[in-house]
């Protein structure tokens, strides 16, 4: 896509149904509503109680199941699903989710939402063993360490080799009769369960595919947990006591569809209170406010409704956005973001506008709204972003690229102000954040069962195979810092 | 697209460009801020000076020009496109504009947004004479007129023409030295004029297609001009002066786009006012505001600021909607408008919502959004919307389908509400609507300069060849209002 | 197509059918019979006694109708359907057959083989009263003239239409309820009738596919015949007795299929016996016989036969040709010819080998065959071409392009011989070519009911509008033989 | 393909090249003249020296690459790729090859044609000890055998590896810097080594793929040899001294390109051997051959030439057959063969005719063939086969499916005879077979070097896990047999 304009990728969105007439059916739906979690690609596994059939390809799941009988010959009453983001050098065949797996005792199906910290020495480890993977995903690490427990039964072995992973996981597995869903010991990714009115189950990535399916929200899935699915029911296990919720706080800030629920918070309500809090802040003297749609709108209004100015739509997104091979050449080069978005001359002529955005990663976008806004007429535009500076990788599962792309990695508040063009420029604070989405069940958890290392790099858990790189990205900062004083 | 919830749909967008090095890029470029006005199909024709080029095909404009190879082959620098919006039984691709007719003493093209009132009549007289017709389109009936007049030369011809034909029109025509638009007497659908920087101009349906390419607006095409771009540069003359402006209403109610300016009048900004007037109008006791993604997002707004109510975001939309031909069976049955919108619990759970809708044609969309709201936890659902009752078909170009499809033709408000599940239901006045939208250039045009024939059955001129068919349905009408007295 | 290694191109096939519960169908699998006569095209119209029905697109009749949905929605009792070659310049989906006109009176549905020698004349004069022409096929002329005579029944009127157009053409025309075929009265392009076993009737282009459907052949349509079927069957009228037959010979030589059975003479056979005289008048002293798949294999058969030397397979035909728009690149240069054709090294090497040919029209195969001959270890290559040489273009439907690429327009046969690189060349002599194909029925018709103009320059008609061109082009020639002496 | 009209099929062709600037273009036109070795599924990775490259995916080369990007995308101066025939419910993308394996200590891609007989057993074995296998394909064995032996270097690993799996394999194997080839100790399969002009080489399933990117031929790879090629040029190392050629018969029947040259002998020359020893053995009283184009040609030419018969062209191929979902539906059923092939009524109308074809499978295409030529008038249709009855299947790498479908596994010639409704039948004996292909270099080889176990079930090597089953099939036919006299 040439246009893109955001710089942060969700890894992916997962599903699955155990007991339904429609398994294959339901999951596409499912998918459907998961879709803003991975554009890339899209995949089915279907199991009719004795052999398991896969469907996926590279695309958007419209494009994935543009011929309806790939859908109709995934037969059963479960299936499991997944979305997938890929960066692009890693954008095979191969990658896209769910995998398959026939051996002489039984299929078995996995799909993943995250990223393990130690995939690469588990990877080599097993290769050194002679194990051999198809595929560049972390998720065929796990079905490996699996077989290599040979004498233990299924879950036995899954349990132990949860265990041996690190890192942020939401997995789905399904074989012939059962449906098992794992979420790693802090919880870095959101994974629910559902209940449908036939006495089936789903678990999904977020409540809103719940919703899309006519599901009725049973719980979160918690850190550790083993949730089990067969012809007896629902049993949920776990496969450590070790654990402590760490949440990913960028699902909240811009990942997740507003309409979802996550640990008790609808994520629209958070974002509104993001932008509460944020007008608190850092309050703008100005004429009006508005919002970068879609993700920004709910922080926009809360922003607005806080400090008491008129919410105003002076950007809009055009609804008829595609992936489009053909480039603007000559006069019309530059033009990239217009193709997304339009901003509205007869709202922001003459106005000075704050402009609420829910993060900025490389700031090219920033760039481009705020001069959108400024040929468009805005007399100021002061930009606002709903949440803290994004200085630090993420390592459980978001891609936000290495730091050296990180903006705020890189420069001050000033100096993104004055290379974004904005009148001002103010973020949130890390506290202000953990107060605005306020998980109601976080207990002890520090700060509020939140994951805020991509603020602040301190990070819940060990770093495993990143931990030299991380090391020697910050080391750089370090010297930067001390060149800037 | 099986799961379409509109029932009013735009006839198509037109754009053109004169003396750019790019012409058909730009073109493309202004046709994707225009794909909000026609969806089923697109095409462009250029000009070398020598020669006129064609490419055009079903679909979206992404898909029409899937591979960049057929844009690159329309050389010149100067160009006409179009985006169709065509029934289901009309979807041929011979059917799709711009038309390129070769003519031993040149090429012409034409593209047309708009629909002629007296079309049959026209048809069947030019037939009799001799005439072939190969599409089903009226644009092809302007080309025969012109033809008639071989002794003529083209723009006397074009002149005379444009007086046979009645109803409302937006041409765009190409020749191989020549761009000429022209807009009917009335004004009914809208037309601008912009400048390039480096001195082409370009039409355009609207204002955003302008912003798209980084043109200035010039001004607005008045009823009756003629605009003719040559080697000279621009001028305009008329082909009447039998003019008043009665531009489509809808096109400020739903058509168009927020950020496009129609006679002055921003979209945005009318139909915030139209929000605001519906709330003075008709006042709701509730908890809070939401408008329906993403057309009744400004009326919201503005309901909202009037009556002094928290606008929330209780409705989203998705926005990976495809055109899909899987179908949901059995339980999910129902669930089409789920793909589109969804409804955050979160936000509406226990709350008495006002949900603002720009217009109800057959009732079907407003019936799932209110069950939708419902299940989500509305406590009360009040539904208002923010254009008066969809009681008379358009014959300028909107497919408004037949009367007896709209709701508000064949039931009372009071049915409406009942049949609908909402706890009340209120429509903007027609007095308001004219307020809310004000063109400051309509002078002494009745109604501000607006059709609203839609609302009142009063049509600025006469109808021609539907003048039957019209009168037969409202006599229907009469009698089963007859029967409800 | 970037590997095109002939340069002989057929401009269409037609195919209509009457009375059959599936005509569609039906039509297809004619149609797909027919596919060697066009490639670039293909379309059916369908009657079901009240509305025809269109669906026609660019490519193979298997890409054309890829999704069996656009096939089954052609409802009816009757159809006519065609397979279109198209120059380059000129492959818009504007000039794919049949074309399909709804008049107020009534639908017609036309589609073509052949050229109008006075098309352009025609559409100019048509043009000058006011006609209008979307495609630039002659097809359309015949419909405009039709129209013309609005006083007349439709046959009357076309019967005086075809009076009207000259040139070479095989009509196929559907109505709501009658199937016409009309065929020149020189009779150029092959017609023939079928009989469906259920007692409905088919026309073709070729009896080939009569076989495909499965129907009993009738017999041919004759020059000036009018062929009408409907309910009360089928009846031939003449809209001219002024006949004359001249079956263009290159259907014998090269177009049409070998199965086919064209004025009583199996298409085969008269290749064979073409191949047969060709040894008679240019013997060759070599070791074996190839013939160049396939459409020289018949004639290098009877050449073998002939001259008692062994027939061997000393080419090859990949069969798994297909347009690719992948490019060889540096070293794979000019391996083009091999995508589609290679030398059997075990057979040829180290022998003298007689390749037969039909006809070579710009030489380019030619050298390339020989070239690859010889790089496969071929002794001598001798080239016999089972045709004369190939002077003049044809003016009655077949695309032997301009004078100045015929090769042997050019060039003395001694010169073609070394440009060639072959060891010797030789034609068959026009009598020869003649005597080979003998149509039993053919009467006094000269040249035994053939065209041979393009060997010999002498057609049969006046040229019309190619008159002039034609005769400078003859002039060029004979200033080059001048200088030649 | 709906209207499969053979019942065997090959199982793949594979392709290397190394030290050519353009390796991925060179390696599809080498695909391309393979493309009739299979049509599910193609391939290509390429190596740049440092990283490893693939594109694969269903459908035939040029459907595959559609896209030219995706081919240039595959940089680097060597590749292997390969083309595949899939079984039906074998046709994921998961099977399409070649396979390409990321380890940390390098990646390495493979190809293979053939099948291993002990593929099972082995499989079970590694899953056992943790194995994790993707695909159904033998392939991936290899890969998993070579990996287990960490402690030794590639090609140690590989020739130990080599050693463990049994049956046919002619495998490609690309690595950063290296190209391996490798063939069973029986030569099963063919693979033959060319040069390139610029010093690179090729290794190829056939010559007719050195033809096509114009390397010459250096040698055919023997039973148990490695070939690498590295910057080091070219050397041949042996996994095992315990050889014995008995490369498949079936390969110089009916499978490899008649211009291909296997172990020194042209296909073609020994297809025209068996036609003239078929001539000797079972003699026919008629008026003339004719072939089952194209596969029989060169046997039906051999045939004639033996019998002094004349050869004619009864029967013609269709070149334009495509795989269509259109159906032929009620009186157009059972065409399906008309739609590959057509009977020349012109020829064999009222003659008596010897049809030579290369094998009989199930029979339904020679039925099809006998009536067709006695619907278009034959008198009397002789079928003679150019090959011994096909009664046991083969374990090497052809798909002759289960002995249940082999007409000559379940039926006496008599039987046969009457079944395909031919007036006599007459098959080739294994010893004329072994006879007409006359390999030079076999040795002591039994059966010349060749694999006849097709038709006298005796195998040159155990069949490891098809044991079992083979011998049940035996059983059944015995009791058949008993029954029967």
């Amino acid at each position: 896509m040439p246009y893109e304009i955001k710089g942060l990728n969700e890894e992916c969105g997962v599903f699955g149904v155990f007991g339904s007439q429609e398994a294959a059916h339901m999951t596409y739906f499912g998918l459907h509503s998961l879709q803003h979690r991975g554009q890339e690609g899209a995949g089915i596994v279907s199991s009719d109680g004795i052999k398991l059939r896969q469907y996926r390809n590279r695309g958007l799941l419209s494009e994935v199941f543009a011929n309806p009988q790939d859908l109709d010959r995934l037969e059963g009453t479960s299936a499991i699903g997944h979305v997938r983001y890929g960066t692009s050098g890693n954008n095979s065949i191969s990658n896209v989710q769910p995998f398959l797996f026939h051996f002489h005792d039984g299929d078995v199906a996995l799909a993943h939402n995250g990223n393990l910290t130690n995939a690469k020495s588990l990877k080599q480890k097993l290769e050194d063993e002679g194990a051999v993977f198809q595929s560049n995903s972390d998720t065929e690490i796990l079905i490996h360490l699996i077989r290599q427990k040979q004498d233990l039964d299924f879950i036995d072995a899954l349990k132990l080799s949860l265990n041996e992973v690190h890192g942020g996981f939401a997995f789905v597995i399904l074989r012939k009769d059962q449906l098992i869903a794992a979420l790693d010991p802090n919880g870095f990714r959101p994974l629910c369960i559902g209940r449908l009115s036939d006495g089936g189950y789903v678990v999904a990535s977020e409540t809103c595919a719940l919703d899309m399916v006519g599901a009725e929200f049973v719980r979160d899935v918690l850190p550790g947990e083993l949730v089990i699915i067969d012809e007896n029911g629902l049993r949920i296990e776990h496969f450590t006591t070790d654990t402590e919720l760490a949440i990913c706080s960028m699902e909240y800030i811009y990942f997740a569809r507003p309409d979802s629920i996550i640990h008790g918070v609808t994520v629209h309500n958070a974002r509104k209170r993001m932008g509460k809090l944020l007008a608190k802040e850092q309050p703008v003297d100005c004429d009006m406010v508005i919002g970068v749609p879609n993700s920004s709108l709910s922080a926009a209004s809360g922003f607005a409704e806080e400090s008491g100015l008129p919410y105003e739509m002076g950007l809009i997104k055009n609804q008829y956005v595609a992936r489009t091979f053909i480039q603007p050449t000559q006069e019309l080069r530059e033009r990239g973001v217009k193709m997304k978005l339009s901003a509205v001359r007869g709202v922001v002529e003459g106005k000075r506008v704050a402009i609420i955005d829910d993060s900025i990663v490389r700031g090219t976008t920033s760039m481009q709204i705020v001069r959108m806004l400024k040929e468009a007429g805005a007399k100021e535009v002061h930009m606002r972003i709903a949440s803290p500076p994004l200085k630090f990788p993420c390592f459980y599962g978001i891609d936000i690229s290495t730091r050296s792309e990180l903006m705020a990695a890189n420069y001050s508040i000033d100096e993104m102000c004055k290379m974004i063009g904005a009148d001002s420029l103010g973020f949130l604070s890390v506290e202000s954040l953990i107060e605005a989405i306020d998980i109601p069940d976080a207990g002890n958890a520090p700060n509020g069962g939140l994951t805020v290392a991509y603020f602040d790099g301190k990070y819940p858990t060990p770093l495993y195979d990143y931990e030299e790189g991380y090391l020697a990205s910050l080391n750089k900062q370090h010297q930067r810092e001390e060149k800037q004083q």
